[in-house]
């Protein structure tokens, strides 16, 4: 007896074409001015977006994000079979008070920044097996929030190092089914949990980039592709030191990865000093839904490899004298006809 | 165009005879007093089990539990396709250094006490559609770090309200199969968010109690099944006060609920003083992996309803001002054959 779908140690084939449906996103102000601007649905005008604290402004932006990509779908709330969602806030409390009035069968995850690949998985997969015919997956970050739960007061205004990265301030959903059109969800690789023993929460990017160089080359091997066969690989988030890292191990080993980049260099322009580049759950969400799953529509890609990378320590973890263990999961998303 | 496995707007048929074919579990000292005494796999010493910090305990609590799963369903670690696991620490960390060492393909959850609910369903269809021939599923909590986090220091010994529950230190992990022999997972019902407006921390199983109904309600009707048609119907950890809720409102809706009991009443003897009962992720898990599938595997039991119940509130949300939101997940576990 074997796994109908599963093709490699930590691989699974996505049959049915599950489609990506629709995508919204809500930004904070700072990313709206940078890479990406002029590319996402909701505009916050400052990190309160109309609530009373930054916590509750992050759940909102979770739940107007969702209602947007299911609006977008041309469905309404009641169509969906179940939600995937997750963020970085103790208790994920940006995701359980910002699905609250959803009032959507829900599935909870926390896989820090690697959450939007994440949630993705399994609502790929949910509804490939047949449980489901919509399912919203999705994630969020707020910049004040993980300062301040993770960091310094912001009124402090601490020096962050130049390995530090900024939490985005941004949500994303996506609206997957097996009906529809869009970009399909065709392939998943599971990661495991990678500690190369870094113990510095202000530089995240050397911390998950062996997991994501773990996940990338066990993807490699159980589909017998190369970089080359996608027009873009990219994980989300390592900055840019985590991403110079993980183009050093890629190399090392003979691949060739031109075409590789990471989400945290993709959302800020340099102009705007964020130090090593983008981080949080928001990052590779802003990314994926403003930027690649556009460009996937238009033609402008064919198909691509998301990787997206969480570090799974807490704040009493660190003090308690701990490393950081990270965890990269990757998702095939393509124009291409499914292969069965 | 539906979905195959899809039976109402909650429900989900597992159709392909997803089994529980090991379970484990560890077990803090004033459990090992308690109703479940000489039931447990592995028994701690104390709160710290060999580590420094009563964080990494809990770590090795999941590690430990899960090897011994693992082990008790004739596998190696290596044959575990995809683990499925979370905790209430900020982060998640209990799990996330607790599978660090495993070294299996993960997925990170935050669903509260109801994890273990959680981690079975998506564990379940994942088998089910194909994707997974081995699955690990589970959760743990541990009384000490949850005081720490979620109340006063322990050392402080704050008098607690009648209402209050008392969080169990242990971890139950589950390793389920397409392959090999147990009781079987039949049917989930995903829950939706429920939040009545209740705001009192130390009094959780008022907050989750509608949860349950909710869920317990959706479920008879997806099913078009009767409460009785159950050998057991258990919700987890609602305690006595949640309990006597659900008792309430199931009653006032025409339903016989003489089978219904909550895992938070079935941990504890009464001679314990742990006020309402027990709760925590570890409380539901190891009623079920130390007294229910056992039962089942005896045919003491030959159905059941388990239903896992969490509040997904953090204290900065209590501080905010904020209600608690919950949410219920139900587990059909049984010994009959699976109807297509």
């Amino acid at each position: 007896m074997k796994c109908k779908n599963k093709i490699g140690a930590q691989t699974v084939n996505i049959s049915n074409s599950v489609k990506i449906i629709s995508s919204a996103t809500v930004a904070g102000t700072k990313e709206q001015q940078g890479k990406l601007k002029g590319s996402f649905d909701i505009l916050m005008d400052d990190g309160y977006f109309g609530e009373k604290t930054w916590e509750k402004a992050e759940s909102k932006m979770q739940r107007e994000a969702a209602k947007c990509a299911v609006q977008k779908a041309g469905l309404s709330l009641t169509d969906i079979d179940m939600a995937f969602s997750g963020d970085l806030l103790n208790q994920c409390t940006g995701t359980g008070y910002g699905m609250r009035e959803l009032q959507v069968p829900f599935y909870g995850l926390f896989g820090a920044c690697s959450t939007m690949a994440l949630s993705m998985s399994l609502g790929a997969m949910i509804i490939d097996g047949g449980f489901a015919k919509y399912t919203l997956c999705g994630t969020s970050s707020h910049f004040c929030s993980s300062e301040k739960q993770f960091r310094m007061p912001l009124a402090y205004g601490g020096q962050r190092p130049p390995t530090a990265q900024r939490t985005v301030t941004g949500s994303g959903m996506v609206v997957l089914s097996d009906d529809g059109n869009g970009p399909k969800v065709t392939q998943i690789t599971t990661g495991k949990i990678i500690d190369k023993g870094i113990k510095d929460p202000a530089n995240m990017g050397a911390a998950m980039a062996p997991a994501a160089f773990d996940t990338l080359k066990t993807h490699f091997k159980d589909t017998n592709k190369k970089p080359q066969d996608y027009d873009l690989i990219v994980t989300g988030d390592l900055g840019e030191l985590g991403y110079e890292i993980v183009c050093d191990y890629m190399e090392k080993d003979g691949y060739d990865i031109s075409n590789y980049n990471d989400c945290g260099r993709m959302i800020f322009e340099k102009s705007q000093d964020t130090h090593a580049g983008g981080s949080g759950c928001g990052c590779s969400a802003l990314v994926l839904c403003a930027s690649l799953l556009k460009k996937l529509k238009k033609g402008e890609l064919n198909e691509i490899l998301f990787v997206g990378t969480g570090a799974l320590m807490s704040p009493l973890s660190t003090q308690q004298g701990e490393s950081i263990p990270s965890i990269a999961h990757a998702v095939v998303i393509s124009n291409k006809e499914v292969t069965k």
